[in-house]
């Protein structure tokens, strides 16, 4: 049974994963969807009842019903380096690929769907209310008035956006900022707004989840008006911490809610030690928190992606489940 | 509890839904998702553990927990009608708004990802296989010799697209045609290509399913060389027709595993009187076959979504189990 890697060539990320599962002896193919159809190859057949369907990259033919786990780590737009690349192109191609793909008995890491959900912030917030963890007081609105109100009730707030990166071309993360005393709210209505109270925090928390192995990190607060931890320069750096057993109960019933086998949280730790949720991120960036900490993530991974496949297993195991 | 249409003004088939949901007196709210944030607002609160959220559309205010199901008929693109329409602005209303709605306890039909996995149609086969329901021989590849050989074995072949319509704009439908016995499939290795042994048909079958109701239509076939019922022009009409048990059967299968409420599914009748599949469109057009058949397929549509909300139900009820 072979794992499935579906990545862009250049991801140096995927190879620290790689190099673990070559490792353990497990076969491995690695594709990006954008060589669909130079380079990476399909076909698949129903016939009588049944399905038999075939994928070929870098000269390997693998069977789909062969696979064990299908991780979707950074794959590029499908057809996007063939010859005469087209929207129906990419449009075709990737109904195929991820058409067969969805058939299959595989373990996904994380599947598609279950990934798509897990972006939308408003959707977070709610999940991680019902899993008990605590949520900043938050408003996503485009009412003037009651964005107002809301300033009035919390002083202190943050403005980030409700979707994540600006997609501008390459992408550019937005960085949450400190709203103003003084701020007026008109423009509240041409555009959702969202607004959480901020954590006096002491320090950053990155909780990563992988499968039931979860590996936290911790970094100690800088300045005051620091706001988001991706733009900081801190004297400080990363450090294994444990986590709390209420916080990795909540998580664990947060991803198996959200269908999720890998998960990136990130929380602040306010001054009496509390974790307040902030977002999980279903594809978050790993490397430097293993690079900083030593935590053996890309090792983790490799051994979910590595577990035994539908046709190994006794019993019927689906992605749901499989963070347990 | 009130039903929520997500659709855009010029949808006469949502007026059709709409005039029995008024017959009943259930309140309604429809808006487009395209006249965020000129006409449409919204606003949502994440504080102390709860979630409180509002949408306002045309004057009228709602609230998220008094949903009791969302219809998502032909929904605009967020905010595409904006005074100051951008990506940006599209991204940060549309997952402002699904992120809030996706938190919601209504029913959907259908839910937006049940409805973006049930599009694939390599899935849609295999779904059918699964559930016992015939399915022509079909391919789907990107190699010249499979599609050759596949063509040996099955010499009546059609090819229709892998994803369906072509998205130029506006889209345009992608006609099933028949392939010539001398065709060359040497271009096949450049695209994902799909073949499938032609049906010999004697009527085109068109299965339209609302929760548990099912109304079938047949139209009797044309001319020999007529492949697409859509692109052809018959002198024969849709006539209501009975739905063989063992069908009925495996399309219920087919929509609870699909996460379906709502489900148009297309057969070729052959001439042993065996419906084959040929696919399944989870927004399948059905005010042609309510005019010329008289089936009550706005009223089912409309009876399902006015069924008791949430808070109106003594037994948790999910989005899944709807289509029981």
């Amino acid at each position: 049974m072979t794992v499935l890697i579906l990545t862009c060539e250049e991801d140096v990320t995927a190879d620290m994963v790689v190099v673990h599962l070559d490792a353990t002896g497990v076969p491995v193919v690695r594709l990006d969807p954008a060589d669909l159809t130079d380079g990476v190859a399909l076909s698949g057949e129903y016939v009588h009842g049944r399905f038999r369907g075939h994928l070929s990259a870098g000269g390997r033919l693998v069977g789909i019903s062969g696979l064990r786990s299908i991780w979707v780590r950074r794959p590029g737009t499908p057809a996007a380096r063939a010859a005469a690349p087209s929207e129906w192109l990419t449009e075709e191609s990737g109904q195929a690929l991820y058409g067969m793909l969805r058939g299959s008995d595989a373990r996904w890491m994380n599947h598609p769907d279950a990934a798509r959900r897990a972006r939308h912030k408003p959707w977070q917030l709610r999940l991680a209310q019902r899993c008990s963890l605590p949520v900043p007081a938050t408003i996503v609105t485009t009412f003037p008035q009651a964005a107002r109100e809301f300033a009035e009730r919390y002083p202190d707030l943050v403005v980030k956006p409700v979707s994540g990166a600006h997609p501008q071309d390459p992408p550019r993360a937005v960085p949450t900022s400190r709203v103003a005393p003084d701020a007026d709210f008109a423009a509240v209505a041409f555009g959702p707004t969202l607004l959480q109270r901020r954590v006096a925090k002491r320090a950053d928390i990155r909780l990563t989840v992988v499968g039931e192995t979860m590996l936290a990190a911790r970094k100690a607060a800088g300045p005051d008006d620091e706001v988001d931890v991706r733009f900081a320069r801190s004297a400080s750096s990363w450090q294994p911490v444990d986590v709390p057993p209420r916080v990795a109960t909540a998580v664990g019933e947060y991803l198996r809610a959200a269908e999720l086998a890998y998960g990136a949280f990130d929380f602040a730790e306010d001054g009496d030690g509390t974790w307040w949720f902030l977002e999980c991120n279903q594809s978050g960036q790993f490397g430097f928190i293993e690079v900083e900490t030593g935590q053996p993530i890309a090792r983790s991974i490799a051994a979910w992606l590595a577990r035994p496949g539908p046709e190994d297993r006794s019993s019927a195991n689906g992605a749901g489940s499989a963070v347990n």
